[in-house]
C-alpha cells in the first residue's frame, strides 16, 4: 500500500522532507523523476539510471497504450519486468499527450477519442480505461485522465474543462481494482486562482493517494507559472505528496521544492543531453561551443559521474558533433546525476533549515541557481 | 615494445593460438577487434567494451585526421585517454577509406589527394604523413597506407598499384620515430594469387611487425575470398601476426583462423546491431519479426550479456522500432559479446586440437556455424 510520511518541514518556506512507500520500494522526497516515455528513459540503461541516482521513474500510457501495446507489457510481466526497471515507475495518464494531439482528439464527458501519431488509427481513452491500462501496466502511481488546458485560454474554455476533470477524476477513483497501485488526482483550472481553487477543493475531498498540479509550463510566463504553482501547492493537503507536473529547469525545482511540491518530472535534463546541453555547477554549458574543441577538463569539474570522470569537454564536443550514440549516453548520464545530486542537495537544505539561502541565491539575478552548488 | 608470441599450434589446421604485448597490454590471438571509427566504437562506453570481452579495438586514421583533427587528439593525451579506452588500439591507416571516395581522389607516386567527405576541403597523405599521424594518435599498431584495390580490377591495374603499395609500405617503415608502435604491412594483389605473391615476397623482407591480407571483402566471390585468403595466409611468416582486414562473418572467422589468420576486424557485429539483426547461438535474428512482438525470452538462451540477463526479445524489438537509441546500446553490446566468446571458443579449440571439428560443421550445408555453439 501506498504510504507518505513527512519526517521534517523546513521552518522558513513550505518545503517538506519526506518519503513515501510503492510495491517497489521507498523514494525521499522532494524527488525528480526522469522521463521514460516508451518504456525506456532515453539512452539509459536500468544500471545507468541508477547510477545517476534514479530512485523513481515516469512512463507514459498513451505512448505505451499504442506502442507495443498493454497485452505485451501485461504477457511480458508488466512495465518493470519489461523495461528491467525493480524501481517505483509513476505513469502519466496521457493527458498531455492526447491534448497535445489537437485537431486528431475529440473530448466528449465520456472521455476523449483521438487518432494515433504513430499510424492514424482511431482510438478512445475514458478515465476508467486509464486506471485499467495503468494497472495492466502495474503502476505504482497512476495519474487520472485529465485536460491538459493550453495557454492561453478563456475562462469559458477553463471552467467547463476543469469541471469535467473533476468528474472525470470521481470516475477514476471509482474505476480502480488494485488497492496496491496508488493514484493521484490532478487539479487544473488553468491561470485562474479561483478555478484552481474550485478544483482543489473538489478533488482534495476525494481520497486520492496525492495530487498534481496539471497544465503548467504550458508557455505561461514565468511568472504566472511561479505564482499559480504556489498558489496550487497551498490548496493541497499537507499529508499527501504534492507534485508538480512537468516542471522543469533547476531553478524552477527550488522555487516548487520551497512552494510545498514533492515529487517533479521533466524531459529537460535527458532531451537537452542529445541535443549538446549540460547542466553543470558553473552553469548551461553548450558542448558544441567551438571554445571546448581541445579543453582537456570534465563537462563539469565538480560531478563525478561516469562521462566526468572519464571525458573531457573536447571528446564530448566531438562525439557530439559526429552525431554518435555515445554523446547522448555520456550527456544523459551526467545530466540526469546532476538533477539527481540537485534534489539531494534540496532534501539536505531541508533538513538543515537552509532551504531558503539556496532560494535566495537563487532567485538573485546576480548571481545563478547554478552557482551555489 | 611489440612482442608476438606463439603458444600453440593446432594439429590439423594452420591455426594457432598466441599472444602479442603492446604498450597498453597484452591480447590473445586469434583475436577479434571491435570498430571504432571516430574515437567510439558506436553505442558503447569503454566499461561496455570491457564487459563484452573486447581488449583490443580499432580506430580510424583518416577519420580521426579529419574530425576532431591530429592537434586535438594530440593535446588530450592521446587517443587512448582521449576516448578513455585503456586498452590496445590498431588504427587502420585510411587506405581503405581515401579509395572508398572514387572521383574525390587522386592517387600520385607521392601519396593520395582526397576531399573530406565532411566539408569537401583538400587534403593530401603520404606514407610519411600516415604514419607521423599515427603516432602522434599513439597507435599501439599502426597499418601503412595502401591502395586497397576495388574488385573487380584488370590486372594491369592492379600490379602497378599493388608495387605502388609495397614502395609506401618501404617509405612507412622508414618515416617511423617510435620504436614502441608497431607497424603492419598489407598485402593487397587483388584476386592474381602471382601478384599476392610478389607482394608477400616484397613485404616480408621488410622489418614489419606483423602482416595484414588487405583488399578482400571489397564484393569478390565467397569462392575467391576463402581461396585468396587461405593463399595469402601461406606467404606470411610464422612468427608475426597475421591480420585479415575487414573480415568478416562469423563463420569467416572460423575459416580464416584454420588458415593461420590471428586478428580481425569487421563493422558486422555493431552495424548489424543498429540494424536490429542480432547474431545467436541459434543463429541470426531479425528483431523486427513479428513473431518477437510478445516472447519473453532473451535474444539468445546461450548468452549472459547484460541484454539478454534482462530483457526479452519483445523489449529490445520494441525499442528498435520505436527508434530508440536503448536498443542500439543493448543490441551492440549483446553482437560484441556474441563474437568475443566466439573468438575464445576458436583459441579453446586450438588449444584443444579441436578446431577442425568446429571447421567442418562450419562448412556442413545441412548444419550453420551458429549451431555448433
Amino acid at each position: 500500500m501506498f504510504k507518505f510520511t513527512i519526517e521534517k518541514k523546513d521552518s522558513f518556506t513550505n518545503a517538506r522532507l519526506g518519503r513515501f512507500v510503492t510495491p517497489h520500494g521507498e523514494v525521499e522526497t522532494p524527488a525528480f523523476m526522469a522521463v521514460g516515455t516508451v518504456a525506456t528513459v532515453k539512452a539509459m540503461t536500468p544500471r545507468d539510471l541508477q547510477e545517476a541516482g534514479c530512485r523513481i521513474i515516469l512512463g507514459n500510457t498513451y505512448h505505451l497504450y499504442l506502442r507495443p501495446g498493454v497485452e505485451v507489457i501485461e504477457k511480458l510481466g508488466g512495465l518493470h519486468r519489461f523495461m528491467g526497471w525493480n524501481g517505483p515507475i509513476l505513469t502519466d495518464s496521457g493527458g498531455f499527450q492526447v491534448f497535445s494531439l489537437g485537431a486528431l482528439r475529440k473530448i466528449t464527458e465520456e472521455g476523449v477519442e483521438f487518432q494515433s501519431h504513430l499510424d492514424g488509427s482511431s482510438h478512445k481513452l475514458t478515465p476508467e480505461k486509464v486506471v485499467d491500462i495503468q494497472e495492466r501496466l502495474g503502476s505504482d502511481i497512476a495519474m487520472v485522465l485529465d485536460e491538459c488546458i493550453p495557454h492561453p485560454a478563456e475562462r469559458d474554455y477553463v471552467r467547463p474543462s476543469t469541471l469535467r476533470t473533476i468528474r472525470w477524476a470521481e470516475r477514476s477513483l471509482r474505476a480502480r481494482q488494485k488497492s496496491d497501485m496508488a493514484i493521484f488526482g490532478i487539479v487544473q483550472g488553468g491561470m485562474y486562482e479561483d478555478l484552481r481553487l474550485e478544483c482543489a477543493r473538489e478533488l482534495t475531498a476525494l481520497p486520492f493517494d496525492g495530487f498534481a498540479a496539471g497544465g503548467l509550463g504550458v508557455g505561461e510566463e514565468e511568472a504566472a507559472l511561479r505564482a499559480i504553482g504556489r498558489y496550487t501547492a497551498g490548496l493541497l493537503p499537507e499529508d499527501r505528496p504534492r507534485y508538480l507536473m512537468g516542471i522543469g529547469r533547476p531553478e524552477d525545482l527550488v522555487a516548487a521544492v520551497a512552494a510545498g511540491y514533492d515529487l517533479f518530472d521533466c524531459v529537460l535534463p535527458t532531451r537537452n543531453a542529445r541535443n549538446g546541453s549540460l547542466f553543470t555547477s558553473a552553469g548551461k554549458m553548450n558542448i558544441r561551443r567551438a571554445e571546448y574543441a581541445s579543453d582537456p577538463r570534465p563537462a563539469d569539474e565538480a560531478c563525478d559521474c561516469y562521462g566526468c570522470r572519464n571525458f573531457s569537454r573536447a571528446y564530448l564536443r566531438h562525439l557530439h558533433l559526429s552525431g554518435e550514440i555515445l554523446a547522448a549516453q555520456l550527456m544523459t548520464l551526467h545530466n540526469l546525476a546532476f538533477y539527481q545530486r540537485r534534489m539531494a542537495r534540496l532534501r539536505a537544505a531541508i533538513r538543515e533549515d537552509k532551504l531558503q539561502e539556496i532560494q535566495i541565491k537563487a532567485e538573485d539575478p546576480e548571481s545563478s541557481i547554478q552557482k551555489p552548488e
